[in-house]
């Protein structure tokens, strides 16, 4: 223990509460009521951000621009508020937002929390991995689509293979063609809803078509292209570090052979990040958090868990950590791989844990408390935590250690723990200036691309109609400090930010000069209803 | 201030978190999770409460119910969970659930957030009311019905007004006809999801259909009846204790004239309450609670207020306080009728608040900060207080004053600010062990009856798989305990409870006596699944 310094010497009392009348006068009563909210306002994320007055400029832009959304959704007969809405329905309004405008063009930092192959736009995997030599398709009997790669292509009488070049050419629109092969690998559907009545319904379907994307990504060839792609589309939504959760999964050559050597698959993913690196030096880089399925054996996680130690030595600065992942409801609990899990500290090693935790509606159940197992872990952020406002002891335990939550709205939604994204519960630890971060999960496969859309929906939906830039900022830097990178890794990535942000406030004021007459308005601005 | 008592000298310290790896021995890993696990379940509404041996028995009868209730939704292809599914959808299949038949049989304490027209089954409306001479009916051109007492029955074009006697005596069928009539006055509908597409139009059913009650209510002779009927019912769900928000109305005579006087209202309750209470000695008692809308001029408040503590001198032990009800998000913020909610402390009166407040999805809005005034303004209690868990500094003075938050889980599912119970905010407020009540609102019109179904979907899914007949228990208590009784009558009605509630002991362990060696089962039932 570090030298001991008395911050504070408390003495508590235990009193009856007993109310009486107090005379008060209105101008009291409004100062005691500004106490509450300032100190509301403070302890939000966000809210110990001082915003210099070129941000302040910006920040009015952006507020005004945010209760005018609101304000318009609050009348009768209005537009629906886009956060309520279902993400396939209200994704061309988001679009059109001024806010989510805004939001893109803002240095979000890093996104800690995404999967391996779902982080690149489909159209990327259409418009140029299946108009690659040797690409076939078929479609089985359930009108499913699959592919491959092959060099001559095996008999598959449940699915014969065809060449995709043929048969665009052979198809009466080739752009209706290409929009069959997108919607082959997306979960968009026009009534999500009715499609998708339940859980396990939706997450069937959400691995089925990543399954079929992976028939494209895991082609030898394409995998690290696949990678190179991705964060090149972070990078466009201004997203200048990404963390992802990767299966290192068996990739395939032409010839048939197949690459299950899990380091080799792990040298393409660093050769990509490096070459990307070079293409691209104002990005700061990404991380690689090998996950395991929740499904297996206790004896494969010890495997994964000891080959993933090695990986720490084998890639410095490049592999990070373990994860399990998959629909945690029905997947076994952290608790029955509680041998495998403790191995390395058991033999003095830190193996840093990312796990996914508590993303379930479903209270005191095993799945539930896989965030105290998670917690107890020793995990250095929690994937999801969507139940953690349900544990009071874990809720302290991950303020007083710091472990960040990494929140993805849009896949909470989407993979059905709630409709309406103003009761996301993490909307609390938002409001208690919890160590939050938010990420995108999945966004391949519902149609989002980068960061933006889910920083638009927290933003908009899981936070006060008072929350300002000074939140956004906030959120960006802290996905640089949560992240896996060392102490000097991260001074220099929150420079490279700075100099980001203060570019793009140098943009917006630039595109947005706003009258001198708004510009003298006090900067507090306050929601109030027009 | 009471003589200090001081309760703990703390030192405070504020460290570098530092992380390392400590090798730890499963066994220690094990216990410590016991201590969060334990920790969880101690602080949790009920964690306090020690259940005796037969208390025990019960709870395992309970509790297998339970488990096997959230296993069977768990499987694959098994029943949905019904606090997740809509209650219009859900009502049946909760009526069989082991749970809510044993929670109808437990004395239930008192239910403290109702409103006057609609607690008791419409049933009773269309079955004894509607039955009535002089009753009569018309339908509008939009097929709404209307209900009216007349001597005579006015001309009424657009609305033409029959006897309903003769229309019943004329109608094919007269159960039809009757079932017609419950229909004019509940929101039931078998498609809430499509009829009720947005929070305005749900709440724009919501009063028409109480409007269309109001028709039959306030007619003079009925008005009292249906008050008694409304504890008869409550008391029939074993519950023993109401308090009901009431709008005080204006009622109407055979021959036009009307009772506007409030205080005759009042009288009018209170002689149906006398004559309850010597018809059900058993029954505890009922308080009103005065209601104005949050829509009318700051100089109505302020008569309501005043003639609200004239009433506090004229009902002593039956009226009990003031607060304003109405669509909350459309509504007048109570921070602009600040002015009248502080005359009372400014003249050194005591008028007791029981604010509705926080009843909505739209944070940070002047609906939202209903909540801040609410507590400042010293409520006695909160009505829905749906937003507070997005508000830290409102949730710790609530938690700090003991205010309890009055929670309706049902209506808040039905007038949509959600649609799966098992993410309604005040789950973590029942994690946390705060001061919740469990109430039904208005019950008649989503066609619940007494305070069961509310209690069955807070047990089943706002609170988890583990918590148990304790967490009723002491629901039931909290009920009491923060009525707006004097001490002495609280301790009366704890003491009457107490009696109800062994003799549902008794009753429950003489008709489901478990087997010997289940009953030697350790009484710690922690949820695990088959």
């Amino acid at each position: 223990m570090e030298s001991l310094v008395i911050y504070a010497i408390c003495v508590i009392l235990i009193e009856h509460v007993r109310c009486v009348p107090v005379e008060m006068s209105a101008a009291t009563y409004l100062q005691q009521r500004a106490q509450v909210m300032n100190a509301e306002a403070n302890l939000r994320i966000g809210g110990s951000v001082t915003l210099n007055s070129r941000e302040q400029q910006v920040n009015r832009i952006l507020m005004d621009a945010k209760h005018k959304e609101i304000n318009i959704s609050r009348t009768a007969n209005g537009p629906e508020f886009l956060p309520s809405v279902h993400f396939f329905k209200g994704k061309p309004a988001i679009e059109k937002s001024s806010v989510f405008q805004l939001i893109k063009e803002m240095p979000k930092g890093g996104a800690l929390h995404l999967h391996d192959c779902s982080m690149a736009d489909i159209t990327w995997l259409v418009k140029n991995v299946t108009y690659m030599d040797h690409c076939y398709m078929c479609t089985d009997q359930d009108n499913h689509i699959q592919f491959h790669f092959f060099q001559v292509a095996p008999s598959n009488p449940a699915c014969p293979w065809k060449l995709i070049t043929t048969e665009r050419k052979n198809s009466a629109n080739q752009e209706q063609f290409d929009d069959m092969l997108y919607r082959s690998m997306s979960m968009v559907v026009p009534d999500p809803v009715k499609t998708f009545p339940t859980i396990d319904v939706v997450w069937k379907e959400f691995l089925r078509v990543l399954d079929v994307a992976n028939g494209l990504i895991n082609y030898a060839p394409v995998f690290g292209k696949y990678f190179y792609e991705s964060l090149k589309e972070f990078h466009d939504d201004n997203v200048q570090y990404l963390e992802t959760r990767a299966l290192l999964p068996v990739l395939y050559n032409l010839d048939g052979s197949t690459i299950d050597n899990k380091t080799r698959v792990m040298e393409i993913y660093q050769q990509n990040h490096d070459q990307f690196l070079k293409d691209y030096p104002d990005f700061t880089g990404a991380r690689i958090i090998r996950s395991g399925l929740r499904f297996v054996p206790a004896s494969d996680v010890l495997q994964q868990v000891k080959e993933s130690i090695v990986m720490l030595q084998q890639f410095p600065d490049f592999f990070v950590g373990y994860d399990l992942v998959g629909q945690e409801d029905p997947g076994i609990p952290l608790i029955d791989y509680i041998s495998a899990l403790l191995y390395p500290s058991q033999h003095n090693i830190n193996l840093p844990y990312f796990f996914h935790a508590g993303e379930t509606d479903w209270e005191g159940t095993p799945t539930d408390n896989n965030l105290i197992d998670a917690i107890l872990l020793n995990t250095s952020r929690i994937g999801h935590g969507y139940a953690l406002t349900k544990h009071p002891q874990a809720k302290n335990m991950v303020k007083g250690r710091g472990i960040a939550v990494e929140v993805n709205p849009i896949s909470n939604q989407v993979l059905k723990l709630l409709d309406d994204l103003r009761n996301h519960p993490a909307s609390s630890l938002i409001a208690e200036g919890f160590p939050v971060v938010i990420s995108a999960d999945d966004p391949a496969v519902w149609g989002a691309r980068g960061l933006s859309y889910d920083f638009y929906m927290a933003f908009m939906g899981m936070a006060s109609a008072d929350a300002d830039l000074a939140m956004l900022k906030k959120l960006a830097i802290s996905s640089l400090e949560h992240s896996a990178m060392s102490t000097s890794q991260k001074s220099k990535a929150i420079y490279q930010w700075q100099y980001k942000w203060d570019q793009f406030i140098d943009r917006m004021l630039g595109n947005n000069i706003p009258n001198s007459s708004f510009v003298q308005k006090n900067s507090a601005r306050r929601y109030s209803p027009h």
